[in-house]
């Protein structure tokens, strides 16, 4: 099995932005009382939105983040600073409320879906937790391809079908997120692959390496990549060999998304690789993507360069789970109600520019 | 009158951040569900706001904005791409909730405090409108001093005021703002004698200017420099001289504020140029207040760093208002939400880091 008529269908489905709401949002835009452009990359932002969406003063007040959960078998190599049992104890910790992505879900008023897209212990069910579990965590990428291409495939359109299940719910921006010990490795190899860029300079301390934990890291995905060279013209073929669940499943969410016209406000440097895999499969991808920060993991910012997006914030950090992604929807939130809620120069009476 | 008793007695009254609360919320970060230091600046920003606030795990729940108008005597020159009469019509923008800074303050829960520290014209009383108008506007500063000394005082002074009264409404978090045509040629006469750069470097194109109007506002800078000579170690000799009534009315904001131990967000160049007089009154001020951004007016930048400030938000805004403080009242009230709502590794049953 090579392809997948379902995902073709999506990535077919995926357009172009709306150039009509753009005219429309950035004429509004143009008429609000302000100096033109005064509101900087917000104004950018709302115009984008307005394209993404097809709808002149778009309002988002149904918005979640996705966090999928997964293993890398790469981990038996020693490349991570935490044991592979954080990522179910995060998981747990997400669905208690207790973890950074619920902080910030709940003070943007976003819904959190959490998905076991391939923790590899299993996990208790739990009403709030979506079982899309591909297999118990990828197999070590060290030693041969992180998973078959049919694994590929299925963590993509896991991601699709839990978009369309959340648009079923009434969805209006979507955030992404990830968990997963292991999951920088993993993307630093597919950083290396789709951009070019040497990987020593992509791949960085993730939760927090030491020196000779890094050299260990860039050593093992050094092998990954010469052990599976991975085709960077074949997004599968990356994610089955270098990829992992949560990051296929991260893509297909990504690209179901935009399939129906609703904005993707990208996280950190795992958010980075996913987008890179779903960019891969469908290039006019990248014009729903919104980049909501630059992570300190050193790789994501290349990442960004290469799918030439801009992220709107730098603040420095490398948590993952959405977080990002939550400051993100907040300001697209914030761009949009500008561009809706405020008054034009004729509705004020307020005098325009001289001369 | 060269001094002022009052505003002495505020100097002396800020104090110095509380390291006990900062030891505090820095131990308490290091417990929370993620890996030490992964949520970067905010991390940063919650100690910073515990020990501005004595507050282990502050919270802020009662946000206002506190935007003040003024006009300018030296719009007769020509320096703004709009007309004076711009001021008085976006104040009733303002009252009537339809300008940028009511859409911000919102979203984020935050009340809206319009003052009329010395705009040209006889506004209509309105029951949000907070009247300590110093005068009708400055004097014209490329004639001679923009105000006396006694009135940079009654500025300062009204300032500090109205944060008092504020704090008797319930205050946890101050941001500042600002309304004025005209009022960034004066921040930049400002900016100029405070960190000795070259005025050009720190004179921008405010509302709109061509590259004629640019130079030309660039000229009536210098001549009010040349004209006045403000002391640069005597502030209210500068505020007097180059200043406005708003920038002297938000540094006693400022000022009052931090007596009380109340965090100042502060919002683009002209809060810089408030903040500017404001520390040369009392250096340790700078300790309390928090830069949300750096503005596109390219003075802003070398404010800051003279200041010793790190913006928080670089999103390209120049709109004034206290929009940028909005924004970063968001990001200081997520800081402290994820310091004081997270699980530590403890309650959430996360193992730690290896070795």
């Amino acid at each position: 099995m090579t392809s997948s008529s379902r995902l073709e269908r999506a990535v077919r489905a995926i357009g172009t932005l709306d150039e009509r709401a753009m005219v429309l949002a950035q004429s509004r835009q143009d008429q609000l009382t302000k100096p033109r452009g005064s509101l900087g990359r917000l104004e950018e932002l709302s115009v984008q939105l307005a394209g993404i969406t097809g709808i002149e003063r778009p309002r988002f007040s149904r918005k979640a983040i996705i966090t999928m959960a997964g293993d890398h078998g790469v981990v038996a190599q020693g490349v991570s600073a935490y044991p592979q049992e954080v990522t179910p104890q995060m998981v747990g910790n997400f669905l208690r409320g207790g973890a950074g992505i619920n902080v910030l879900a709940r003070q943007v008023g976003a819904r959190v879906v959490v998905v076991d897209m391939g923790v590899a212990s299993t996990l208790e069910p739990h009403p709030q937790l979506v079982n899309r579990k591909v297999a118990a965590g990828t197999r070590d990428m060290s030693r041969g391809p992180a998973m078959s291409r049919k694994q590929a495939i299925q963590a993509v359109e896991a991601g699709m079908e839990i978009v369309e299940e959340e648009i079923g719910k009434g969805l209006d921006i979507l955030g992404t997120g990830d968990m997963g010990i292991g999951n920088t490795t993993a993307s630093s190899a597919i950083a290396a692959v789709f951009t070019g860029q040497p990987m020593e300079k992509l791949t960085g301390r993730g939760t927090g390496l030491d020196e000779a934990g890094l050299a260990h890291k860039r050593a093992v995905i050094d092998d990954a990549l010469s052990m599976n060279r991975p085709l960077s013209g074949d997004p599968l073929d990356v994610l089955s060999k270098v990829g992992g669940f949560e990051i296929g499943g991260l893509a297909g969410a990504m690209l179901g998304a935009a399939a129906h016209r609703i904005p993707v406000v990208i996280d950190g440097f795992i958010s980075g690789a996913s987008a890179l895999v779903a960019c891969g499969l469908c290039p006019g991808l990248k014009d729903f993507l919104i980049a909501s920060h630059v992570s300190a993991e050193p790789g994501h910012r290349e990442v960004l360069r290469h799918l030439g997006l801009r992220p709107i914030l730098d603040l420095g950090m490398r948590l993952g789970e959405g977080t990002g992604a939550c400051l993100g929807i907040f300001l697209c939130e914030a761009a949009c109600r500008l561009l809706d809620e405020m008054a034009t120069f004729g509705e004020a009476g307020v005098s325009g520019k001289l001369g």
